[in-house]
This record gives C-alpha cells, structure tokens and sequence, in this order.
C-alpha cells in the first residue's frame, strides 16, 4: 500500500488524512471493517506464562504489516504465590482499558482538529481475592467496580476536552467489552 | 515475613504449601482478601501510550515487594492509523484473559495435585471495527464473541484435565470480568 503523508494532516500523532481515507473505505465498503485478532498463550511454569501476538485479519485480507511478534509476559506477585514475572492478569486487563480509551480519547480529538498536549490517567480496580481463590461464593471473581481517572491537557477549552473523554467512552472497544460482557467460549483438548 | 520452601511442596511451579498457607490466612482473616491493582498510563504520540504497573494494595497492607515496574507499550497496526508500537488494547485483552485462565487452570492443578506438562491456548476475538471508528451504531464497539482454545497435557486422564479447565473458567478473575462486565467509572480534569 502506498501512502502519501502530508505533514499538515498529522494532528496528536495521528495522520488525519489517512484516518478520514480509512474511514471513506470503511463506509463504501463495510465488509472491511471485519476485524479479528489474536493471541497465543504458553504457560511457561507456575504463574508465568507468555502471550505472543502478531497476526490479525482486517481491512479484507490477512495483515501481515508486522515485522515481530508483541510479546506479553505475565505473572503474579509473592503473595499471591508466584515469581513476579510479569503484571499479572488483571492489571493487564487495566492496561487494555487504560490504553483502548487513550487512544480513542486522541483520534477523537484528531479528527475534531484538537491539538492535545498532555493525556495521563489512572485506573484502579477492587478485587476481593477470595472469590478467585475460590474461598467465598459470595463474593465475585472479578474486580467489583474500576475507576478511571484521566487528565488532558490541549489548546481547546476544558469543557471540550471534557467532552473527548465522554465521546472516548462511547466508541472504545475495550471500554464495551469490560463494561458490558463479551460471550466467551471456552473448549479444550486434553492428552 | 519468612516462608519455608519445600522442594516437595513445588508442583508445576507453584509452591502448594505456600498456596495452601495463603488460603488459610485469607480465610482466617477475610479482609486479607480485599487488593487493589493499578495502572498509569502516560500518552506518547498517536496511538502510542504506555502503561505503567507497580505498587498495589493486598494482604492487608501497601506492596511494596516489586523492585521495578512493569511497562507495557501499546499501539495500533498501519492499517488502523497507527506505528505498530505495541499490541493494540484489544489484543491486550485477549492477552489478559489467555493469561488468567493459564494461571487459574495451573493453580487449580497444583491444588489438586495434577502435574501439568505442557499447557497451549490460542484466543481469538471477532470485532467489527465499524462500531468504535464511530461508523455504525448497529454494532457494538467490542469484540462480538471470543473463542479460546486450550491444549493440556499433563500426569492425568484427559477428562481429569478438562475438568481444570472447566474449573478455570468458574474461578478466573478476568474471565468473570470479561464475561459478565464491570461497573468502571470515568473522570476528567482538564485544562
């Protein structure tokens, strides 16, 4: 694919020019917008396990743009018995929020000509090990609430940025899924 | 606090007497159970930001046992606008979820006694990516359905593996969470 880069279309890191183009394609042809994605897990001992990432389908054929694989390591802390040899599961699924909703809170901005200069958040999940750990029916697996807090900085008025972050949360895909559940099925081979 | 490790206790990495001190101590002392996990998220450029992960609140008090943080780079591919800088945030979920059901299923498997030789899993997720570029409202912004595929073997007959992951699914954290969703609530300050 060639793509011509115009300076003036690069707006927050993003080349709007190439975003609206996408987005032309998408809309004249809607077939393109299938996506899926993929990850490997092998479980290296104990609570380390890796996760290898590299090829996806989307935009009408298999994409083979990436060089490398992504490589995520997980793990979990001593006292919660292993070796800390990574984040563990649940903080990764906070990576996952914090990051889909900053980059959704930056091509918003990009495509609405805001010139953001500072984007930083938090996110804090409570968890009540025991139902993980399988000690209490009573309490969930899962964190029971997150809480997000973000701070933008751009030349636009507060109240507009305001409203990046509003409009961040309603297109985020991992924003929908934490928020509202995905079917997941599980099958297994066993020797 | 001191921990005697016995080479005997060890089966597939975890340390069972250890696991079994811990679930002793949380049902001895519930509030034991209650953690909280966190992340930092710093924006770079683009769909480039990074997620920072450290301290965390469990077994009643701040932890402060990790020597450094663990950062985990995120990105887009080419074709959905961005420089490839890292998994994008939905692979990061996947990666999230194929690493709590591992760590669930060898946990499950140490507690039981099963030692695990080798454990596999591919997950796949199907997005239409029309939803979170804001071009339909007809689909959602998520995943529509994830499939995970697990491939065990381990010093057990194969229905007694299956069962471990069955009992995986009922005790993951981040299955729960993606499965049945999480209340997160969002803030801003702006300026």
């Amino acid at each position: 694919m060639t793509t011509t880069v115009s300076t003036e279309s690069i707006r927050n890191g993003v080349d709007t020019a190439q975003l609206f183009d996408t987005l032309d394609a998408v809309v004249g042809d809607p077939s393109l917008g299938r996506f899926q994605f993929r990850v490997s897990n092998e479980w290296v001992a104990g609570a380390h396990n890796r996760g290898t990432i590299r090829g996806f389908y989307g935009a009408g054929q298999e994409d083979t743009s990436r060089a490398e694989s992504f490589v995520v390591e997980a793990g979990e802390p001593a006292v919660l018995c292993g070796l800390d040899t990574g984040p563990n599961p649940a903080e990764l699924l906070l990576s996952a929020l914090a990051a889909c909703l900053t980059t959704s809170l930056v091509y918003v901005a990009a495509a609405r000509k805001v010139s953001l200069t500072s984007v930083s958040s938090t996110v804090e999940g409570d968890m009540d090990v025991r139902g993980a750990l399988g000690l209490s029916d009573e309490v969930r697996n899962g964190f029971e609430r997150i809480r997000v807090h973000f701070h933008v900085e751009g030349h636009a008025p507060a109240e507009k940025l305001q409203q990046l972050v509003d409009r961040a949360c309603q297109r985020s895909a991992v924003f929908d899924m934490v928020t509202n559940g995905v079917p997941v099925s599980v099958e297994a081979d066993a020797a």
